[in-house]
């Protein structure tokens, strides 16, 4: 009943019958699979009560939220806090932007698509990002089979004359690299996709300023089951078709989610700002610069796999050059091509993404960075098993 | 600024500049467009602290929930009230269901279409509803250009041969109407919308035992902020096509609103189980009763409307012959075929849906009958200004 592949959900909830001296260690698969983000639970068990929110039982009854935004959903607290953190991370730019409120990201990207999707057109508009792209894509562009919007593949391969949309995740879902349009066309309507664009995860270069971008709360704080994303968008009428497909979609967004999201961007706000408090992107930092060298002391040490490399860069918030800790790992395993990365890590109960997701090679996997530290730190013990052929001899 | 059409909102939220002696009676125009269930307010004020639910920094980060369910984000506290609240008021079988949770009852419309929609035609399947039918139904289906579903509108002019799905919705939106099947097939799939299926509205007759039923906390408690809706799903496959569905379109739905939800729900249950708590449903009922009988007597007064009438049935639930008292009337003008309904009532400032867009006529509105005690007193008075032919004699 336990301990079986992708039974790690099952086995936290579930007491497992097994035997006295097993452990989770020996006995069950880490689920490195989803960017999970638990790592960050322990930022916020140090912070106590102040983020601690009560909601009445007569609290946001009603579809309205209290503001006077053009998204007629989003509560005025958390609009108020999108803005203070961006200008206090510096990651975008926010006046003149209308915010609009989904539920998570991936509610977004299928508004953004909406939006910037022509009526007049007999054939869905192409919709591309270049390999290896977020592994979401093609399936939230056509799910439902729609005749707005078609996936087209990998950017850079894409030759189509005429209107396309182009997602640039920077930095980018799955390998960590900062992003810019790929495609050289005229008629290209572009989404920034640019959830991981926090200090923990990368060095903010300058504040962002494109016409459509998308956010998360997942990314940015942990809280991944709150399903809180927000668009900054530029123009007037994208921003309403936006806010038209979430009314159709979900009638809006959960009250309770957005406003728990607006104490938890609060607190970090103050983090950065109150020298008594610890700083919660420096708290995360440093604990994706512990993890990602523990990670690259292993694969240099058995030799089997390639993991990205990225720049150092001055960081406009740390005021400091920082190299990049992306939420996942790239892995590349260096043998033959036909190796399937993924597989491999299965058998070594490390359940992990397929690059073939990501529209790249089966030699590829993305893994997860933002675990608890146990399973961590099990994934580590269990990558450090596996030989390369030089350790091998 | 203020005053104007539509700008309720606004007004409710933002300071008016109106003269001295002016009151919202005579300036605002009342939106009763939506079924914006505020009405319900003044009993879980009554409730004090009963329902009041604390967030932690640290609750509830991950993606996933803590229980078993196929629907993997499905919180075990949810899944457990809802179970309970269909036991005590005996309005639909639950055991032998599987449970799929939503962002309101919308999303899961969607995910039903998804579900029982076919992936080997050619053409999209149709989906149809009797009219009058739910305005949303149309968009719903539509509003992406799924090539799986299109709308093919009224279920009783429906000939097509072959496959198809019917929304039935009982009691019915617009008009409060209890609804069985209209379409004669031996190939539909049919997704029960069960939203007003409650006590307040009308006689429990049995418990419902479709294959696919769909139920909103919006209409059931008056919490349409939270958006939290829920399937009940006979077959194990569409249950798990709709949790697809999900994951594809939100990620699942925030922790915060499932949480909150089985409380709200628990709250209910208690309600009508411990004779010392005042009974949500009697207590709604009573609120609906006097509203319902408000309205007709103004309606026979002015002789100028028609209201849906509805026969005593027998609710297992109160143990009593009941009345209706839908969450909508649906009014109709006696007049020319031509007359506009929800035109003439714009013009005394009561903003309502017209006919139109539930497939009828302009001479019908929709009319929440949810909203707060000062806004239908205002309804009322405005109403009872509106004379019929006789009166103006």
């Amino acid at each position: 009943m336990c301990g079986m592949d992708g039974c790690l959900v099952k086995c936290s909830s579930v007491p497992c019958a097994t035997p006295k001296n097993d452990t989770k260690d020996t006995f069950t698969t880490i689920n490195l699979d989803h960017g999970d983000p638990t790592m960050y639970e322990s930022y916020w068990r140090k912070m106590g009560n102040k983020c601690d929110i009560t909601f009445n039982g007569d609290d946001s009854l009603s579809y309205f939220a209290n503001g006077k935004s053009l998204c007629w959903f989003l509560e005025s607290k958390l609009e108020e806090q999108i803005k203070r953190l961006h200008n206090v991370v510096g990651n975008a730019i926010v006046d003149d932007y209308y915010i609009v409120v989904g539920t998570g990201s991936s509610q977004l990207m299928q508004a953004a698509l909406y939006a910037l999707s022509p009526t007049d057109q007999l054939e869905p508009i192409s919709v591309v990002s270049a390999t290896p792209f977020y592994s979401s894509y093609p399936e939230v562009t056509d799910f439902v089979k729609s005749g707005l919007h078609k996936w087209a593949g990998d950017a850079r391969t894409f030759e189509k004359n005429g209107l396309y949309i182009e997602f640039i995740t920077s930095p980018n879902n799955p390998d960590g690299v900062i992003r810019e349009p790929v495609v050289n066309g005229n008629e290209g309507k572009l989404i920034y996709d640019l959830a991981y664009y926090w200090p923990q995860y990368t060095a903010i270069t300058s504040p962002a300023n494109h016409d459509v971008m998308l956010f998360t709360i997942s990314k940015c704080t942990g809280h991944a089951g709150s399903r809180i994303g927000w668009a900054l968008v530029k123009d007037k009428e994208v921003a309403r078709k936006m806010t038209k497909f979430m009314e159709i979609s979900t009638i809006g967004v959960s009250k309770e989610a957005q406003l728990r999201a607006a104490k938890i961007l609060e607190v970090v706000s103050d983090s950065c700002l109150d020298p008594k408090m610890e700083n919660f992107f420096e708290y995360s930092q440093s604990l994706m610069t512990d993890r990602w060298q523990r990670l690259r002391e292993v694969v240099m040490a058995n030799d089997f796999f390639v993991l990205q490399k990225y720049p150092l860069q001055y960081c406009l918030f740390t005021k400091d050059l920082c190299e990049s800790h992306p939420a996942f790992a790239w892995l590349i395993c260096k043998g033959r091509e036909e190796e399937d990365c993924q597989k491999l890590l299965k058998e070594h109960k490390i359940h992990t993404r397929s690059g073939r997701r990501f529209g790249s090679d089966l030699r590829n996997v993305r893994i997860s960075m933002l675990s608890r530290d146990e399973d961590f730190n099990i994934f580590l013990k269990r990558l450090m098993a596996i030989r390369g052929p030089t350790n091998e001899n």
